[in-house]
């Protein structure tokens, strides 16, 4: 058997071993965003009773340099972590602002970052 | 005490209750992520070898049905769930265009999904 009829003869049960290695990837990283937006829902939630300010400048400049510092542990573009979390908090204020519309309470609350 | 002296003082702890958790999840995020990228790279190099076509608009469908059950499961927005996958996908793309820029082998080939 020749090296190419061996590759194409591999490449599709390699191809779905891979695949199912990013299914069981993406159920990780839909449950651990569920765990997230459960957390930001609480400090959105915690922050609106104690009077706390919406955002913190801070917080989300620490997170940032966190993210960052991580994704180039973890060999990720480390531009990639921080627009994935600008993408990630994007959605923390949509809901955020879904939950302050439902309960008809005035906008402009806590973002939970 | 009274209650609103108690959610004064209680707050900043659970503050950082909550963001620790955030903490954590972020970095699950971000290696889970990593993991991911991996996966996509070999089966990008896996298509380009075997020489299959790019773009596998049945396993990509079944990707995002899949995705918006688990959302559901997760109590997670599906809607969110799919532009999560497109964001990723997205950011798969890109990188398979720098690979195959950086070998200067012609574009437009696996995209990894």
């Amino acid at each position: 058997m020749s090296v190419a009829m061996h590759i194409e003869n591999e490449a599709p049960v390699e191809l779905q071993r891979l695949r199912d290695s990013i299914d069981n990837l993406d159920a990780v990283l839909v449950h651990t965003l569920a765990e997230r937006f459960k957390c930001t829902q609480q400090v959105g939630a915690l922050k609106a009773r104690a009077r706390l300010p919406a955002a913190d400048p801070v917080r989300e400049a620490a997170q940032i340099r966190r993210l960052r510092v991580l994704a180039e542990t973890a060999k990720l573009d480390p531009e990639f972590a921080e627009t994935f979390l600008a993408f990630i908090v994007k959605e923390v204020i949509r809901n955020h602002e879904a939950v302050v519309e439902q309960a008809t309470r005035p906008a402009a609350e806590a973002t939970g970052v």
